[in-house]
C-alpha cells in the first residue's frame, strides 16, 4: 500500500482506547508500509509524561505483535508526548510549534489528523482552540476523528455538532462507530448486493423478521462510572444496532461510494418509526442484571459493580421491536437485543425467512408443532467472536419415507483467518487517512438515531418503574421473550433454536 | 418396520444385477425385520443350479455385510432355485406348484412380487405365461418390478407396455429407475418444497440455466454387448436425466403422494420441447471416447473395448440443451451432459442463478471479465459419489477495500453417513412391497421420454457423420463446450469453475 504522509495528534494519548486500540493499529499500518518515514504522532493528555515514558508505553502496547528490536525502536521514535490542558490556550501554541517542527522534520506536507479519544465534554473546547490558534491553516488536509458517544441525546449531539461544524466541514469529520470497521459488517453489503438470490428476496414478501443481537457475557468491568450514566440503549442501540439496521434495510445504492451509501442509510433510518410513548411501552423491554452464574462462575449483580450507584436504575439490557415504514419493509419487525452478563458473548444477525406457504410434508416430525408448519429458512451472519455465515434449510432425513430434518450450510472463518483480519480500528484509521468516510457515521445518521432513541429514553425516564431484573447468565428478563411471542415469533440465538424450542433436537 | 409377507420370484436370478444389488438389498431388509419369517424367494434362470448352489451364491453376495453364521443360514434358507425356460409353458406350472407350496409353508397370504431382471425381449413372454398359467389368481397382491430398458424407442416401449398391460394393471407395474431410489434425488423435493427461499426463486425470473451432469470415469467394462446397441442417449438420457429434469422442473404437487407427484412430473415432461431435426443438430452433441489418460492410467478407445464393433458409431457421450416450454421455465436452458471415460465420476446438478442486475463492485477482481459482471450464485446438489449441497455466493475479501471473493456454504454427507444410507435398490424394493409407486416411472413418463429422445436418435441415424471423438479423461468433445458458449454460458463442474475459467482462482 502507498505510504501516507500525516501528523496524527491524539487527545487522550494516555487513555485506555489509545493503548488498547490505536497504538497497535498504528503499528500494524506501519508494518504494512502505510506509515513509514513520513509520519509522526503527537500524544497529548494532562499527565506529565516524557517522550521516553511515552515510548515505553507504546512499546508495551505493541508487544503482542512481536516487533523486532529495530522495528520497536524505529516505530516509537515517531511518537512525541506533549502534556496538555485542553482549556489552556497557550498549550495549543506549544502544540502548534511542535507540529510545525515535526512537519518539517518528517516532510508531512502539512497533513493533519486529530483524534479525539477522550471525554466528549471537551470536544467543543478542543476544536475551537484548534481554530483560534490557527492550527488548521495548513496546505494539506485537516481531519478530525471523534470517538463515541456523540452527545447523550439529540439536543446535546446537535450542540456538539454545531461546535465542531464551526471548525471542520462535515466531510472532514470522521465519527467512529467501530462496528462499521468490523469485517462481517462490511460484508453485509456484499452479501446483499453481490448475491442475486438474497437481494431478490430481501423484502417483506419473503422475510418474516430480522433479529440483531449484540450479547456480552462481561459485566460493566471498569467502565461502571461511564456506563451507569449511559445504559445499554445509548451505549449500544443508538449507534451500533441502528447502524447495522440501516445497512440491512437500505435500498441498493446507485454506486458503491460514501455519498450514495450514506444517502441510502439515512433514508432507511428515516423510515424507522419514531414511537409514541405507548408504542415504546408495548415494543421495548429494559433489564438490569442481578447476581447469577455463567459457565460455573458466580457473578454479582449490577448494583454491586464498582462505580455504580446501589440504587441505579440504569438498564444493562434492551430488547425491542423496530418497524421500518417503507415499501420494502412494512410489516417486518426488526427485533433488537443487547445486554451485559448474558449467556454468552456474540454479535449476530438472523434473517428469518417466511415459511413455505403450504407444508407438503405433513406426515413428519413437524406435524406436531406450530399448526404443522415447517421450520423457516434462516440466514445467520456471525459478526463476533466467530465470523461467517450459515443458512438453515430443511432436507430429507436419510432413509425410507419423507421426514424433513434441519440441514445447515455453513462457512465460518477459522481462528487463524480471524487472527489475521485487520482490527476494526486499523481499517478505520486507514479509511480516515484515505479520506474515505463510508464507514463513519454522518451527522444526519447520528441525528436520526438520537430521535429514534430519545423517545424511548424519555418514556422510561417518566416511569416510576425500574428495569426488569434478569439473572446473570440468562438472555434477559422473560418479558423480552414475551415481546416476540406476542407477534408469534421467537428469538433465534443459534439457528437450531427453532428445533430445540419445540423439542425436535 | 412392519414385517412384509411376500413371495418374491426373480427372473434372472443368476445375473449380475441380482447378485450385486438384489440379494444384498434383501438381506438389509431382512436385518431390519421387514423380511422375517414370512417371506420366500424363488430364483429362476436357465442354468441348472441346485438350492445348495443358490444358497452359496446368496451367501457370497452378502458377505460384505458381515452376517453372523446364524443370519446367513436362516436368511438363505428362504431362497429356492428353479431352473426355468421362460418360453416353456410347463415350466410355469412347476413354478406355480412351488409357489403355492411356499405360500403355505411361510404363510405368505398369497402376496406375489415378480422381479424381471433379465433381457427385456422376454418381458412379454413371461407376463403372458404368468397369466395363462393362472399364477396371478391369488388373494393377495400381485405386482411386477421391471428393470430398464423399457423398450428401445417409443414404438417398442408401447408394444411392450401393451403386452404387460394385458396382465398387470398400471398400478401394479413398478418400472425401475434406480436413480429415483437415490437419497439426493429424493431430497430434491425437500430442497424445493420445504425451503421457501429456494421455491420462491425457482423460476425463469431468477434462474439462468440448469445443468444436469452424470459423468462416469469407467468405460463400458463388461457391458459392451448391451451398450453398443444402446448408447448414452438411451442408456442415460431417456431415463435418469429426464427423470431428474422432471423433478427439478415440476410444479408443486397438491399433495406429496404418488398420484399427485406423477401428475406434475408428467406435465413437466410434456412441456419439454420436442425438437425438429434442425433443432437437434443445433442443440445436441454426441461423442465417442478415444484412447486417453485418467489419473495417470492409460485407457483404450471405445473401438477397442470387448464386444464393441471396431467401426461402431455408438455414442458414449451426449451433451444437449433442453427447453421446457411453460410459464415457469420459458427461456431457461436445461443443459444435460453424460458420458463414459470422463475426467472423473460424479452425478450432480447445478442451478445457476441469474447474476445481480447491476454490479456495484466494479473496482474489483471481477471488472476484468464478462463485461464486469459478478459470478452467479450456484446451488449444487451432489448426488454421487459424494452427497450433499453447496451454495456458491460472493463475499467481501477480508481486509481493506471491497474486492469480492467466492464463498461457499456447504454440507456434504460424511462417508460414514453415506455408508449407512440405504442402497437405492433396498429403498425401491421396500417401496414396491409397500405398494408405493412414487419412485417408479409411470407409463406416461416413459412414453413422453421416448418421444423426446426418439427425434434425437432418428436425426443422428439419418446422418452420415460419426460421433465426435474425445480423449478418455476429458469432459467430452470441444463441441460440447461450444454448445453452451453459443448461449453465453459455460459448464460448471465444480462450483468454482466459474472463477477458474476466468483465471481468478
Amino acid at each position: 500500500m502507498n505510504e501516507k504522509k500525516v501528523l496524527l495528534t491524539i487527545f487522550g494519548a494516555t487513555g485506555d482506547l489509545a493503548q488498547r486500540k490505536l497504538y497497535p493499529s498504528l503499528f500494524r499500518l506501519y508494518r504494512k508500509g502505510v506509515l513509514a518515514d513520513h509520519f509522526a504522532v503527537i500524544g497529548t493528555a494532562r499527565r506529565p509524561w516524557s517522550d521516553e515514558k511515552y515510548h515505553q508505553v507504546i512499546t508495551e502496547t505493541i508487544k503482542d505483535l512481536e516487533p523486532t528490536a529495530a522495528e520497536e525502536k524505529e516505530f516509537s521514535s515517531h511518537f512525541y508526548y506533549q502534556s496538555h490542558d485542553v482549556t489552556d490556550t497557550s498549550h495549543y501554541d506549544t502544540l502548534k510549534e511542535l507540529s510545525n517542527k515535526l512537519d518539517k522534520k518528517y516532510q508531512l506536507e502539512e497533513n493533519r489528523l486529530f483524534y479525539l479519544a477522550m471525554s466528549p465534554n471537551f470536544f467543543g473546547t478542543i476544536v475551537s482552540h484548534l481554530k483560534s490558534q490557527k492550527m488548521l491553516e495548513v496546505d494539506g488536509f485537516h481531519r478530525v476523528i471523534i470517538e463515541k458517544p456523540f452527545g447523550s441525546d439529540y439536543a446535546s449531539a446537535y450542540k456538539l455538532n454545531e461546535e465542531i461544524n464551526q471548525v471542520f466541514e462535515e466531510d472532514d469529520i470522521y465519527r467512529i462507530d467501530h462496528y462499521l470497521g468490523k469485517e462481517m459488517i462490511q460484508n453485509l453489503s456484499a452479501i446483499r448486493f453481490a448475491n442475486n438470490i438474497f437481494e431478490s428476496i430481501w423484502n417483506n414478501r419473503y422475510i418474516d423478521n430480522v433479529q440483531i443481537n449484540i450479547a456480552e457475557d462481561l459485566g460493566v468491568e471498569e467502565r461502571g462510572g461511564y456506563y451507569d450514566k449511559s445504559g445499554a440503549l445509548k451505549d449500544m442501540v443508538q449507534n451500533h444496532i441502528l447502524q447495522i439496521l440501516s445497512l440491512l434495510a437500505m435500498e441498493p445504492p446507485v454506486a458503491f461510494s460514501e455519498k450514495e451509501i450514506r444517502a441510502e442509510k439515512i433514508k432507511a433510518l428515516e423510515a424507522v418509526r419514531i414511537y409514541s410513548e405507548n408504542e415504546v411501552r408495548e415494543n421495548f423491554v429494559r433489564g438490569q442484571y442481578t447476581a447469577g452464574n455463567i459457565e460455573d462462575k458466580n457473578f454479582e449483580g449490577y448494583h454491586s459493580e464498582a462505580n455504580v450507584a446501589s440504587d441505579s436504575t440504569t438498564e444493562t439490557f434492551v430488547a425491542g421491536k423496530l418497524l421500518v415504514d417503507n415499501f420494502r419493509w412494512s410489516g417486518v419487525p426488526f427485533y433488537i437485543r443487547t445486554g451485559k452478563r448474558l449467556t454468552e458473548k456474540g454479535s449476530r444477525i438472523n434473517i428469518i425467512f417466511k415459511q413455505v406457504p403450504f407444508n407438503l410434508f405433513k406426515n413428519d416430525i413437524n406435524a406436531a408443532c406450530d399448526n404443522g408448519s415447517l421450520p423457516p429458512n434462516i440466514l445467520t451472519i456471525y459478526i463476533q467472536p466467530t465470523e461467517g455465515f450459515s443458512l438453515s434449510l430443511n432436507g430429507k432425513e436419510i432413509g425410507q419415507g419423507f421426514t424433513t430434518v434441519p440441514i445447515k450450510l455453513e462457512q465460518r472463518n477459522s481462528s487463524e483467518i480471524i487472527e489475521n483480519t485487520p482490527e476494526a480500528y486499523e481499517k478505520l484509521l486507514l479509511d480516515a487517512l484515505n479520506g474515505d468516510g463510508t464507514n463513519f457515521t454522518h451527522w444526519d445518521e447520528v441525528a436520526q438515531s438520537w430521535r429514534i432513541v430519545d423517545v424511548i429514553r424519555n418514556t422510561w425516564d417518566k416511569e416510576d418503574a425500574s428495569p426488569l431484573p434478569y439473572s446473570a447468565g440468562t438472555m434477559g428478563p422473560k418479558e423480552a421473550f414475551e415481546l416476540l411471542e406476542k407477534s408469534g415469533s421467537t428469538w433465534i440465538w443459534q439457528p437450531d433454536d427453532w428445533y430445540k424450542d419445540r423439542g425436535l433436537l
